[in-house]
């Protein structure tokens, strides 16, 4: 952990272990150019007076501006805003383009849809070597529920919040013979699930559907008309498989119907089969919404983002249920 | 989203959305007095010259020698570091007391197991409201591999990175008379368990055991000589439950011993069932490991913690496997 000689892409590197949200600000020259950065240099400096600090690059093309302007709008990014930073992060001309804006208390302009913002007036000034360092006092500010974006070491991120009263499953010490404990992945993953999965179990025991008649159903509902065969490989990541029988009931039942023309029979839903589906994937959501009261909305966007990486890099190559819709439509 | 008259307090949780790392600094005063605060207002300001800053309260205790001595150390702290994050933040007097300082190029106390630091001379120190900020030149600097810190809110978190080229399952569009995405989170739950419990499952087919009987071993593992009526509570979130029959098979290759002493028979582990279980747990651990390889340390820990508050938060009032032990020892 030694850094003998100074580089400055070492330097770099280390800085942006240091996680930050991403800000753009906003500025309006004289002649109407309005211009805008996105920087995650900003922080708070005090409370009272209210400050808040920034750095621009000498070289920036917006330095005159900012220099010359009193007035500046800076605009934490919510997770949704990604795009917006980049797009004020490169060079082009048109950054305000089909953008709407807000009326702000001064003639920076004000974007929407940000976490928070903080509408400034130049303080000060500093030289700070390759930047110019921007102390603004705070004239107007607000915030709003969307979660913010983060920057971590070069790559936009979502922060796990962890609630001050700690998060443990139990207090309890695991038997020294015994090598399990309650952080190992798999535990967690495999509880997180059934728990969840609990939840729908009341529905599909009202609905009197098992669980592979459920992933029947679903597969169904974004991929129709489908022989048992290409049902059971769409489901077979959860080591399970339906049968002729559980299928027979659901025609019997007439939640599905059995088309045999020639080839192997096809499946396809009825309009009873799409509505028990529609109360499914209701079911889900309202699961998924009781998550989002108790965690907060980025924490579960936190939650998808990290399961999809997970889920690509276990991925044994399961048949792409979504792009074989695309292929038909 | 509107904030009419100007509210400190508001303003502090306005700030508060504006996530950051957060640092310890230290110095150490001419008569060897050592201080440490913790603070979240660090950032990088240049690369060349290479400049950092960070404010301090005007009030602190710690003011006069940040003042006096030209030297600092900012300590980038990683998720591993947030008890020293509260010590340093609060005023306690023996802040050192028990940490194993490293040899630093200054005077100035430099901590481990940080995932940076930056060891720096006072470039410049402004006046900020009720703060000072201090702009440090870097004369070397260093960086490991931890996962860092984060602060959002008001409460402590880990990052949860998104790469570049972006996290989806599949490019399709989901057929509109469908309300199905792959966004849902009960199917992403879902898949990346079964995805992880197929590699466990290779495991369990060299072993003749079924899943069920897995759990069983593992519960047994955790809290020995339970009766099947014992082990099925602790199973009983998985949504199945074992048989007299897979206990008797598990009892007749002698994993199991059965001890029927007047009451209820009980099932104890028996050193084949112990070595079994340990085959399971080694296989649980390398499925997380090369999760760590792909996603990184940091992602995994917010993994955990995510589901952690998940599983809280959907508890059924599930038998505490874990506290049942310390009852017991």
């Amino acid at each position: 952990m030694t850094q003998p000689s100074f580089d400055t892409q070492a330097f770099r590197t280390a800085l942006g272990t240091f996680t930050t949200g991403v800000t753009i600000i906003t500025a309006e020259a004289e002649d109407g150019t309005q211009v805008g950065v996105t920087a995650n240099s900003f922080n708070s400096v005090s409370l009272d007076p209210p400050l808040v600090l920034w750095s621009l690059a000498k070289n920036a093309m917006s330095l005159p501006i900012f220099t010359e302007t009193k007035h500046w709008n800076v605009h934490v990014l919510s997770a949704e805003q990604e795009p917006l930073s980049g797009r004020f992060a490169s060079r082009g001309e048109d950054k305000f383009s089909g953008l709407v804006l807000d009326e702000g208390i001064t003639e920076a302009p004000l974007l929407h849809d940000c976490t928070a913002r903080f509408q400034c007036r130049t303080a000060f000034a500093h030289d700070g070597g390759d930047h110019i360092i921007f102390i603004g006092e705070v004239l107007a500010f607000d915030q709003s529920e969307l979660p913010p974006l983060v920057f971590q070491s070069g790559q936009y991120a979502l922060a796990a919040r962890k609630p001050w009263e700690g998060v443990n499953l139990s207090s309890a010490e695991v038997p020294i013979e015994c090598s399990y404990s309650e952080d190992l992945l798999g535990y967690l993953l495999g509880r997180a699930h059934f728990q969840m999965f609990n939840k729908m179990q009341d529905l599909l025991t009202k609905q009197e559907l098992n669980d592979k008649q459920f992933f029947t159903l679903s597969v169904l509902c974004i991929n129709d008309n489908l022989t048992l065969d290409e049902i059971n490989a769409h489901i077979d990541y959860t080591g399970r498989s339906v049968t002729e029988d559980e299928m027979a009931q659901l025609t019997g039942r007439q939640l599905l119907a059995l088309e045999s023309n020639g080839d192997k029979p096809r499946y396809r839903m009825t309009a009873d089969g799409r509505e028990a589906s529609l109360h499914q994937i209701a079911q889900a959501k309202a699961i998924e919404e009781s998550l989002i009261d108790n965690l907060g909305a980025g924490e579960v966007m936190a939650l998808k983002l990290l399961l999809k990486r997970a889920i690509n890099s276990t991925d044994p190559g399961l048949p792409d249920l979504w792009s074989a819709v695309s292929e038909k439509q």
